[in-house]
């Protein structure tokens, strides 16, 4: 007999993410607002996950729940339930491009166990939850990665000590901090962009981007927006990366033009974000940009963002 | 006429630090107490800056002015002092073993030019004073370094995020944490222990190392030990440096064994250093590290020492 209090359908949000923050490659990342997955998860008397549907992905991504991020998250988080699970299905709405650089995969991943577990009671807190969503995200990656997937899902800045297990350190967001992010039409794959990566690093390059990941923490904790700056270089992604990605001189010479403390390669691109102190200079930021890759006559989509504190949400249930 | 407020002399205090802290290479450093240089500066009607003496040296530093680290960093600051200066003397007392990893050098520098700075009236503040100590440490390693120096004038822990010129951020110290140093009676030149070093890391090691820098970085500002313990690794340096030290993997162990949250090499070595949470834990690992060098029939020195928080001073001033 269902219980009475059961909920039979659960929508949530889940934010999309600049993961690699400039120097942490493969261990910072941040939440933004307004981009990201919106998944519904409803009961079903069919056992099992569905995928029943998805828009905004141009008919790319997989219905099969077995080869797509948010339907194997979900598989995995069913599988550490004891006792009898219900059907699940899943309606997907990307409000985000796919392959931007800005954890498209890590959004469905985040929103679909989020959706989820609140469907089942809540029988997990978002900690518990991460693990299912690195799980999702292999998928999508290959290698497990936690970058995404923990800021997607706690919000604000996240330190990724190991990837899996994973092992994440919650950090503190300055309150005034803004983010622009710019991105150009043009598609670049996660694992593509991991291939041309260099395989050694000089120590010497190494040292200085382990100074900037300490200086860049050290940053967040003291609202140190000078020091963030300073911090927010890296001398080894992205010098390879950025050659995948037209007018990305120029563009961080612009950003950098309008006040912006820092800018680099949204996670393997082909967006790229500026952090500002303030939402006035991260316009400007985005519009002298804008105006590199107008030049260019590449297309882009503009984003204007303070942090997104609160991470993936329920947003309607019954 | 002198001014009747004039000091004549001044006596300082600098502590020795713990360069590197396992996963920081070349830009963590902390202090500890007891360990260190005592300096005494006296005004002299003899021009320029000399050596009157070094005890606790057995007669390896040099007395020349120009050729000591004290003797170059009070050079430095006399020379960014408008106007004539006096002539001045320095008196120095090592008070813990050259060539040990715990920044002897370092506080040989710092010592000095604290002890100047007060004997002409405090011209500069501390951090104002921090690139006098590294050009003063440069005659010792041959390269600009201001991590001991840098911990050693502040005392805590501090991050460099640039050596030359100096961009020092200083970290909290949590407050029951204490470090337990095992100094073997056998000796490592600063730049011996650099040659050794490969020029290139894997990156997937690179990656491990920043996000444990991040991680201790984040662990000072939480009080969290264990956050602090599991940062506390080195993948690079340690691996290649530690077959210098007699015994290092069972220290290590010893160490851990003892609930030590990390253990590692001290500066360049051959000391090594445990980090423990309360006295009890540092004296216990300290206890079990020196048996691994008895049995090794390895003479030591263990030091047990709270981190110390208010780094150089001046002791005595007439």
């Amino acid at each position: 007999m269902p219980d009475r209090n059961q909920l039979n359908s659960v929508t949530a949000f889940a934010p999309a993410t600049v993961a690699n923050v400039g120097c942490g490659f493969d261990v910072l990342g941040f939440a933004i607002h307004n981009q990201g997955d919106v998944i519904t998860a409803v009961r079903s008397d069919q056992p099992g996950v569905r995928i029943a549907g998805i828009t905004g992905d141009e008919g790319r991504l997989p219905l099969e729940a077995e080869k797509n991020t948010a339907g194997l998250s979900v598989i995995s988080l069913l599988r550490s339930i004891d006792g009898p699970v219900p059907g699940i299905e899943l309606s997907i709405e990307k409000r985000m491009p796919l392959g931007s650089g800005l954890g498209s995969s890590a959004c469905s991943s985040v929103a679909a166990v989020v959706a989820v577990n609140r469907l089942m009671g809540t029988p997990f807190s978002k900690s518990e939850l991460l693990p299912f969503t690195v799980e999702g995200e292999m998928a999508a990656s290959g290698t497990p990665h936690a970058d995404n997937v923990a800021a997607s899902l706690f919000g604000g800045f996240v330190l990724v000590k190991s990837h899996f297990p994973p092992d994440v350190v919650q950090l503190p967001t300055p309150a005034e901090l803004y983010c622009c992010i710019i991105h150009p039409h043009i598609e670049i794959q996660t694992r593509q962009s991991r291939l041309i990566l260099k395989k050694d690093v000089p120590l010497e390059k190494a040292v200085t981007q382990w100074a900037n990941v300490g200086g860049l923490v050290a940053s967040l904790y003291r609202d140190d927006y000078e020091l963030l700056g300073r911090s927010l270089h890296d001398e080894i992604i992205e010098p390879v990366r950025s050659v995948l990605i037209p007018g990305f001189t120029e563009m961080k010479e612009a950003a950098i033009d309008a006040s912006a403390l820092g800018c680099s390669i949204s996670g393997s691109g082909p967006s790229v974000f500026a952090l500002c102190k303030g939402e006035e200079i991260a316009r400007k930021a985005g519009k002298n940009m804008g105006s590199i890759l107008k030049a260019l006559g590449l297309e882009y989509d503009l984003h204007i963002s303070s942090i997104n504190r609160e991470g993936a949400s329920v947003r309607e249930e019954s």
